[in-house]
């Protein structure tokens, strides 16, 4: 009487392998779901420290070459969660080998490879999820359904910002998210994607974008060996900076709404502050990633007198997710929302559809990414 | 085809001074009044200092002694807002002069006093009003509007604090305000008495108190001539602190809501924190007068999915008060506190109806702040 | 080379059952700790919800009796999760039986059990811990640290409130918590004794209080078999409400802080607001668990000009805690201040230290929630 | 040994000439300043609303055609405050008589007229002031000063947005403020004005900007004979909306610092949230004018422990401004803008010196705003 399994490989285990690992442990424990999750392999390059991580973050054992998870047959999910770099070549060989893919965002390193990625998804016939977790914080979820029910009414604005400060000192080492070659861009592919995806999930598709991106520091100390922005170490020689501090753009929704999107690892004081405000005919919504438990609403149909935006705790039982965790008033937090992804993609694998977001959501979020680049080069409005 | 004027005297020029004068000055430009307020004397002692002051605030002219501004057949308001020692003698030789009576809270130094003025006031017929100015900020008067229409239910608790720390530095010198024979109590009736009313206001009657004062710091070194808290200047010698530095109680109102009260000047870092939450069936209230512009609210009938407190910004037209000065979102400070109620004071006056709050309401919170302190040396419950 | 285990029994699975479980199952997956903790016993009287619950939680097994968890020689803790009624013959069993006993609070319905408890745990002379969980967040974490090292200098005065509104309802139905004979009390033991914790904890010992409780809804609909608040289902039969709604208190620390203490389950609006402030003479800090990751501080040593309360989020690397789990910014909720409660006790079992808090700190809890029904039957001021 | 007096002509006396009329009439009242405003003519086309608002108000007399204001010897300052189509004729006849310029932003509807009016104050070599009240703000102030003084070091961020919603409503009439001949535009004029001199006073020069304007209600009903926004009545034909709804842009200041600047009359829920958020490396501040007495500072010099954004309530004696009023914590509100600014601007008039800001910040200003016309419609970025 025991569940089908959804067996899982994972590939990459620094900040995003921790959290998706805690995810796939803890799925089943808060979720009533059709297959349970096994987690067979976790893979990474060094042996020591991907079999020391396979025991930490509970996996039934480790590989060093993704290639053998790839081809295990026994495994269903390939997870790629390693710097974006390496996205291409593995979700590529995954879904030729017809694996479920997951993967990071932003998917790829540039469109050409977005497209690659989505393409030999799409062929495969396979489902896929990409981890835009913050779609799923209850907050989140709650403004996606309040504006599905027109309860915004018109959509006039949008305005999003994720602002953090971790680079701000000019002695913080070249880590590999400084550096093109791995990380693809800066603060436009590792957060601006993100209020991207929300922008994209809340607001709908954009048409045309102008933006700039912009490098404050542009000389660091060279780090160490480094997996992730946690471990650095400064040294004494100097390297450049190949991607932006900030990026920041201007938009023009399909729909009419405007927006405006700003990223910046150069907002001292902010620490993840991933913030946005839509304002519709009927009323506007404004949520802050380091209050995630919680999402303001304005209803314009309120009485004159008591009009006024309300702070809802959007952790009651009604609210998406949360009646699955604490009674009302008792908090999730940021990891909560990579097992409501997954929840969410284990339960539209079992029922044969595609997981949302999936590798086509990647794609058009990386359309956008690249239009605002190529913005910032040609100094003008362009079509996405 | 000008207004009838109403004459002012008023008595004392200190803080309150400057902000009574401030109302009396500005009420008829922003309120369209049947009564056009004259401003006619400024009382002190000091000659060179009050007609300095009676220039700066807009007076007419001024006096040294008060008995001449209650002997006055011009004046028809006596304004008393010296400090709590001189209350009693003035208002009780201006009403019995036949005086409309204004008196800064709380109106007397005991209950005794208190119970004088009320009944001298009563006796002579004449309206009066008293200086519990909170009410008249926009937002307290809105709470009280949508309590006196049932919107918040059966009230079920009331926490109030105000909290204040202009005296937690041991070196703070010993003012008029820290010695029993000038002010009568420290943060008791100085702070405690403004929420107190704010809770008969809202509320309702107290039925019964259980409370505590304390002095933290009990010597402190002496001043030199100083009438206020803001022109204090210490010296080498030290005297003993004779009123409370803090105050708490615990209430009964008689409609069977409980309350709690709590009033320092040791509360560091609070600066002006006189904060309130009602709790009804239907909804609650919260209002902080470092906010005083907002009034928060929660709607227990607003559907559950968005439950939550608003931010409501008591600025709109249809707010009490507010239409008077400027659009939404302009906020007003303090000293309108001052002019709405001198503008409520001087409506009513014109219309043959005694202001709210009057020098019964200041009686009836003397018997408050009494019943607390008797609580404290009798360390029980007792009815006020 | 694989660590020695710490083997648990856990009797009860409804709210504190899932909090638990979710602790020891996560606990070293977020610290190194010398002890493994194994997961073998769920217990629990309903045989095929304790199965089904066992499966859910990650346990080994399940049992129907508690004796046999008790009586389990491989059990190293019995971890006490019923309701009250039922903590004292199971927390003494335990203890005699040499167990290390974890147990929920408040540890009895009686000062008397408590008593009894206590004194059988210091029998035995086995560790303890009770589960005063909110000791365990971050943010209070930080605010011990703060205080213990100096940085609020004298306390003045401690605030504190536990608001709720789960039951403002009156036709919720009769529930165990609502009933004296299974809960003890109501809003007393249940989250008033949460805030007396953090005045013992932060504060110091309490010297007296006077206090009151209060029930403001006596009769409610019966229910059928239900365990926990969030199963209930009303019925048309009534019957008495035997605890309180409310409990208020005013407390006198043995330090010589003021301190008020509030709790209720009918402040309309407020989910899970356990908020305190804490002013001393050199700074002051705020708390409230709806937002459980920032401590609001204030710095009396700060510049004048740039004085004010600053938001910590307690999610930095150098945080209690925090460093554990995310990056900066990316917050944890409720279910964590199990994890490190569990981390706390599991490290000092693993040197021979006593955990904190333990049964003793239970029974002092204890006392001070005794003293204050006492103080409301005798309406006065009571020693601790 | 009464003081010289400085004689003040008032053009208009809608909502502007309401804000200005109340700031010469207290500005002496709270400052000690070595001139005395003299308020002499209120001046408005409508003799029996201009007669009542002089009176109102408290201006001695009244005129019809503002050239008797221009031409009369005793006035020395004419204000300008009427709707932005006016201001050019009557500024440069003032400045031609040699009178003192007071004049409501944007000073002008097009940069041409700005540039006469900048030209033609200069000639003249007389003083000018220009209502960008805002700068005025003690929390403002506060902030230009610890920038100035270096404390948040190289400025990397600004991000500025003026939200209202007054318009959001498609059956609100086609008003004067909706039509470019007399508003020269909607918020971009009106509301990025405000935020645009915020920028330039705190960040300092504009280089290049990139921006768009939107109207997202092109038609709206008529409506009758109106003056200002607050006085809107509907009618039942229709108009064509010919200034912009929402109005942002993207900018690169001179000192290299990022800006993001977006205003709206369609942000519903928002009334009056003028907010800016700064970002330095060794710092960060953020105003919201609702809330316009309370300055958020981040120091990135505190301890690691205990960093995060603090709120400083600017209500200090050591606060700009704010020692001219109330005690700490006892708020002011939008009017002291005005009087602050008019004290400033009445001390630089005694002492000789231009007041700031003044015409030259206004045509600066006007130079930002045309810039980002231009850029609308050339969708790319331009130098300003």
């Amino acid at each position: 009487m025991s569940k089908p399994t959804l067996t899982v490989g994972l590939i990459g285990y620094q900040f995003m392998g921790k959290a998706h690992s805690n995810a796939y442990r803890q799925v089943n424990r808060f979720f009533d779901l059709p297959l349970q999750v096994r987690m067979k392999t976790l893979c990474g390059r060094n042996e020591a420290a991907v079999k020391a991580a396979a025991d930490g973050l509970g996996w039934e054992g480790y590989e060093t070459d993704w290639r053998r998870v790839v081809n295990d047959p026994e495994i269903d999910v390939v997870d790629v969660s390693t710097p974006g770099s390496s996205h291409c070549e593995i979700v590529c060989a995954a879904a030729a080998a017809g694996k479920i893919v997951f993967c990071e965002k932003p998917i790829g390193n540039t469109l050409e490879e977005a497209q690659r990625m989505r393409d030999a998804v799409k062929q495969s016939g396979r489902p896929s999820a990409v981890f835009h977790n913050y779609r799923k914080a209850p907050a989140v979820a709650l403004a996606k359904k309040m504006i599905a029910e027109g309860r915004l009414g018109t959509l006039y604005h949008m305005r999003a910002v994720y602002l953090q400060d971790w680079i701000a000192d000019p002695e913080f080492p070249l880590v590999w998210r400084l550096q093109k070659e791995t990380a693809g861009s800066g603060a436009h592919g590792d957060i601006n994607s993100h209020i991207i995806d929300l922008g994209r999930h809340l607001v709908g598709g954009f048409k045309e974008v102008c933006g700039t991106l912009h490098t404050f520091i542009t000389k660091r100390p060279l780090a160490g060996a480094i997996d992730d922005k946690l471990g650095a170490q400064a040294s004494s020689e100097t390297g450049d900076v190949t991607v932006d501090d900030a990026a920041m753009f201007l938009a023009r929704f399909e729909n009419g709404a405007l927006g405006t999107f700003e990223a910046s690892r150069f907002a001292v004081g902010r620490k993840n502050y991933n913030r946005f405000e839509i304002n519709g005919s009927k009323g506007s919504l404004v949520f802050n990633l380091e209050r995630m438990n919680e999402l303001e609403y304005y209803n314009n149909d309120d009485p004159s007198e008591t009009h006024g935006f309300r702070m809802i705790q959007a952790t009651q039982a009604d609210h998406p997710y949360a009646g699955h965790y604490w009674p009302v008033g008792h908090i999730i937090g940021y990891e909560h929302t990579f097992v409501n992804l997954v929840a969410d993609a284990v339960s539209a694998i079992a029922s044969g559809k595609d997981p949302s977001p999936n590798m086509e959501d990647g794609y058009q979020n990386q359309r956008v990414l690249d239009a605002v680049e190529r913005s910032h080069a040609a100094r003008t409005w362009l079509a996405v």
